[in-house]
């Protein structure tokens, strides 16, 4: 895990949430992107080595609809950014944390993606993600 | 705002998630330090460009532990490294976001720190923190 390569905010309207994080950082998103897979729309802001990740659903059934209707609008997840997601995995499931995507999947912004259970971290969702060459 | 300074997260017992965080990042905490004044024990660990903090409640009225019986626990705040917090508190003032501390108060970790209301920022708690010189 080198650092961390971007939050997840669960927000109820993309757009209204455009603006707000546009003020906040004084700069736009410099990507938007929908994850049909997922059932999200996405939205990007730089933080320096980091990035923010506004997050949409756009469907009922999306994990961002469960999560805003039992929680409301705020921080879905962590995601750290890592080399080889593979070996990464690997080591993170000797080290007895539950790895709920033992085989990485397509992500928003060109990434692999595995998700960490909650449930042994502590109640916070932790993402590995790895660029795609 | 320059990077994300470090995550917050709120724990039950600071002991047992220091060696949860250690598996996760391979490494121990840089450092471990009490905030008497906001009533937390913390812990904090280094991952590239960015920080981890583990926040334990030291008495019943600390945020934290009003946190921690509200929602369980997980992640508590985002912070986010400014150059001049009184410059940075002024400019988000302005935008029309609620600045809890006009006046910043020294935190962990040789910080200035004020924080802004999460029901301005999509119920995300958000840190402005300046490196003490």
């Amino acid at each position: 895990m080198r650092k961390i390569e971007h939050i997840g905010i669960a927000v109820n309207d993309l757009a209204v949430s455009n603006q707000l994080f546009e003020k906040l950082f004084g700069q736009p998103p410099y990507k938007q992107e929908e994850v049909a897979s997922e059932g999200v729309k996405t939205s990007f802001f730089m933080n320096g080595p980091n990035k923010i990740e506004l997050l949409e659903a756009t469907n009922t059934d999306s994990p961002i609809a469960k999560f805003l209707e039992k929680k409301g609008e705020g921080i879905h997840h962590i995601a750290f950014d890592v080399e080889n997601i593979v070996a990464e995995i690997e080591r993170l499931q000797k080290e007895g944390f539950v790895v709920l995507n033992e085989t990485p999947k397509k992500g928003a912004d060109n990434k692999l993606v595995s998700f960490l259970h909650p449930k042994g971290t502590n109640g916070v969702l932790i993402e590995l993600c790895q660029e795609i060459p």
